[in-house]
């Protein structure tokens, strides 16, 4: 029989009962699909009563076969984080299917940091993209400038200086890979002239820190109060990397004297500030709040992505770099990481025929009302629960009774649902208060899932 | 002196012929009138003839400043609608005017590396695209595996074994964004390892080299005799970089002892050899020289790129790793560097339907007709040059009398003509006799400019 296993939509050919029985069978089905990458190492297994459940078998031999496959070091369990794919659980070189390193998908999903990719405007990009391809002359096929094409820096420069106020010319306008690939040229160049910190934030993206890191640059915590980060603490470093227009998680922007603070210290100390502007177009209370760029371009430089607003997969990403910085970095970035000029030409062509406005204006909307759905839905089934940070952007903070952060997630992993601890995204030295959360990206899924979504959420919540 | 330009009655503020001269100055005041608006986007120019006699200054310098601005994107070209100011070329009040970094275009141009950029299959590719974009789950436009799509990777892997002989696993076939990118990445890899030097050829591509050293690897050559490079002289080096295929740009195999040689080397030294097939494809003679890949999977790291078959701009190539390599290198790639899943899914589905093949049959065809043209015309009009290298590729080495290659290559800069001298791809510590040639990229023209392309260069010969 081949049995449907509902929670991770992984078939487990279970054999009929025969010598070794129901258990062997089970734990023969699992270590096949563990070993053909089926489910991915570090994938999170449901609980022996779920899939017990789901297979229609008792719950005893669930938990047998996975304490046999724990014994043979295909699975790992460990308190609090329940039973899971071993990470070493990789098939010896000659084996045709290596674990991809994807991690499988649980059923919910409200990690942060992916906008509802079932919300991508395949067919207006699809036909920009023809356009594109018509009206791109011959010689955009070749080896291009290592800044990107001039008619995307030229779209780019006037959309950020209408939406975002940023002061952008497009000769110190250079499109990236996104914004890791920008933060990895940066460090590099940061660290050739000499610098060996850059201040980051007490909560953010560890990705980022360890970029950074392996840039060979420290990256202090900056203090971190009830207003949020204190850019007044700052003190040597060379760079500070923040997000001002909406801290990430945490949700809140730059507190005004701390955005005057942080420009006044990059002119006296003749630093950088690295402006992470990842959803400044997601805001939904009243207007944007600028980019920090606008108040000197010479000492801020600005990064944006299309990962939010478009998706992660086109992999566009963009960086305004003050004049005096923009032939280190064009030429730290050089001609080996630059993006296809066909993607490209066609984020140009989305930006100067409105799509990509039109594109924001509706993702703002189901967001927004996303947002609102969260907001109501957290107010009436758990009380004790306090949203925050949701003035903008695709992710909310839920703020939980002290001491419940871990028992939460757990309990959130046994409905299926993936989603993060506010732990996760502390620095490990951040010179903050601890506080128990979790970071709810409402923006991750479709719409079809988003109900079970925040109904699994709800039930996890204390 | 300020020209009036009666066609569009547009002043044009022509500088007197400084260091420039005509053209640089036409050039600037022409993007100045598009910067300024003074030109409107759409605007039709007038014929380089008739702008020719309005500023009563020579057809050639209006057409060669037209050209630079197209390259610039200031201005479009398209067959049966003339010069026209760019619809993109709007720029914000801030910028200045600093020069783009492109570099203006000559009048012919015969430099190696660049395919026929005409030649891209807009109409396929488009198709292609939209089926691609049609056919892939939302999840392949999220953050995806860093080595890049599966789909991707099973077709290359697909296509590598049949064309090229390649024992390639999509597990251990990483995406780039170009031999440029993969090598950088490699080079990473290596210095981590701790090796310290990467043997290269004596005739190769500076750029690679440059890379190389980046990454701090010192870059030796190898010997060179009348066989070609000798591997049978490398020593303790950690990898070796060749182009055993069609050796760049000297245009022969490697020695089939040779090749035994390096693989053997390659095992004994527990060394890696960097394998460039930078033009596989393109073989006229007989059956295609197979990689060197084949012969030991886990010692030879396998690098391809879609540069030549199809563009640069498309920015894909590939290396298939030694599966021990494996790890290290898709871990120093990480997401930063990732390259955008719609151009991979086009490329999947280009390979799959057989496009691909098309196209590289057809241009085939097309490659060797111009190489016959360029063998033929040679020996008419320079009997005293001898054409080598024409087995397979997009160029060809044109041996020269002994000391001309300075004077040849200055005569082809007064016709207009780009190409490059011999000694502009020698090693400077290249460890083979000195040569006078040129290397002619006979790829590069669009059809329609191959014949006065040829014709400038055999102007040119002695």
């Amino acid at each position: 029989m081949a049995e449907s296993w509902a929670t991770l939509g992984v078939d487990l050919h279970l054999e009929p009962a025969g010598a070794g029985g129901l258990r062997r069978g089970l734990t023969d089905a699992l270590r096949d699909a563990v070993r053909t990458g089926r489910l991915a190492p570090g994938t999170r297994l449901p609980s022996s009563r779920t899939l017990a459940g789901d297979l229609g078998i008792a719950r005893n031999t669930v938990a047998e076969a996975y304490a046999d496959l724990v014994a043979e070091g295909w699975l790992t369990a460990r308190q609090g984080s329940g039973t899971r794919v071993s990470e070493r659980a990789v098939v010896p070189p000659s084996g045709p299917a290596r674990q991809p390193r994807v991690p499988a998908r649980p059923t919910h999903n409200l990690v942060p940091g992916t906008p509802d990719l079932a919300a991508f405007p395949r067919a207006e990009w699809a036909r920009a993209a023809r356009r594109a391809l018509t009206a791109a002359p011959n010689e955009a096929l070749g080896y291009g400038d290592p800044r990107g094409r001039v008619e995307l820096r030229t779209a780019l420069a006037g959309y950020l200086a209408r939406v975002r106020g940023v002061r952008a010319d497009p000769d110190n306008l250079v499109v990236t890979a996104g914004f890791s690939h920008a933060l990895r040229v940066l460090g590099q160049v940061l660290r050739a002239r000499g610098v060996r910190s850059v201040a980051v934030e007490s909560y953010g993206l560890d990705v980022y820190w360890g970029l950074l890191q392996t840039a060979g640059l420290a990256t202090p915590a900056l203090p971190w109060d009830e207003l949020g980060t204190d850019t007044r603490a700052l003190g040597t470093e060379g760079a500070v990397l923040l997000t001002p227009a909406h801290q990430f998680p945490m949700g809140m922007p730059l507190h005004h004297d701390r955005r005057a603070a942080v420009v006044d210290w990059a002119r006296r100390n003749d630093s950088l500030v690295l402006e992470d502007d990842y959803d400044g177009e997601f805001r939904y209370d009243r207007q944007p709040v600028g980019a920090l760029q606008g108040l000197d371009p010479d000492r801020v430089v600005y990064l944006g992505t299309a990962s939010k607003s478009l998706a992660p997969g086109i992999r566009l990403g963009w960086m305004v770099l003050p004049p005096a910085l923009a032939e280190e970095v064009i030429g730290a970035k050089g001609h080996a990481d630059t993006v296809g000029v066909l993607e490209q030409l066609t984020l140009a062509e989305f930006l100067t025929s409105g799509a990509y406005d039109r594109q924001v204006r509706s993702a703002r909307l189901r967001y927004r009302r996303r947002r609102d759905a969260l907001t109501a839905a957290v107010a009436e089934r758990a009380p004790g629960v306090h949203v925050t940070g949701i003035a903008a952007g695709l992710h909310a903070v839920l703020r939980l009774p002290p001491g419940t952060e871990p028992s939460v997630i757990q309990a959130a992993a046994w409905q299926g649902l993936a989603l993060h601890g506010l732990s996760f995204h502390r620095h490990p030295e951040a010179r903050a208060e601890h506080v128990d959360a979790l970071v709810v990206g409402y923006g991750t899924p479709p719409d079809s899932a988003w109900s079970a979504a925040l109904e699994a959420l709800c039930r996890a919540l204390p």
